[in-house]
């Protein structure tokens, strides 16, 4: 099977994610489709970049995923411009709600390597 | 506001996540979603809980977050019998494909805490 597009390929840990959990206001809903796709354009184009995974439900509670090399990768593209402009429209106009948490991987498993290890 | 029920409400970090994405492949509906409620039951009255947040789309693609305050915490959780079961019959009959990953949150910042940030 072809890996599932969905999900991120990234490196054995340890490397950094940034884990961002919010709920959508319902709020101009084109403004947002628009820059989400630009932001998916641009990250990977940043230094450091592994990769994302990302979903929302119909009550338009999501989550986002990005995968970078290290914490100065982070930084540096939380100072991008054209993101730093996503952030700001995000807090005035997108979301009701949001979290961001900035965590380092120590470990993972797959489904393969879970049956490998007998769970 | 009451704070939104989806939302964890999380210590102030250090904390530890236990990062599960998911995609389902459709079957058996009614025992994965009984198995969902047993297990969001049961994983509160564990040591070192602190919270949780879901979240699953159309397509079946599925983040699952859970917050521990320690390393020790997700290790015994883990273990515990009925949440081996439920891992057992996740990876023979539920999902498609799935990755977990272990990760200590280093840093956190809410929608109110950014905008006191500027951002």
């Amino acid at each position: 099977m072809p890996p599932d597009p969905r999900f991120a390929t990234t490196p054995d840990p340890p490397y950094w994610v940034v884990i961002f959990t919010s709920r959508r206001n319902g709020q101009d809903p084109e403004g947002y489709e628009r820059m989400a796709t630009a932001m998916a354009d641009l990250a990977p184009r940043q230094p450091g970049y592994l990769g994302i995974e990302s979903t929302r439900d119909a009550e338009g509670v999501g989550i986002t995923l990005s995968y970078w090399a290290s914490e100065q990768a982070i930084h540096d593209w939380k100072r991008v411009a054209a993101h730093q402009e996503a952030q700001r429209r995000g807090h005035s106009t997108w979301y009701a709600d949001f979290v961001t948490r900035v965590a380092k991987v120590e470990r993972a498993y797959t489904m393969a390597t879970s049956a490998r290890a007998g769970l």
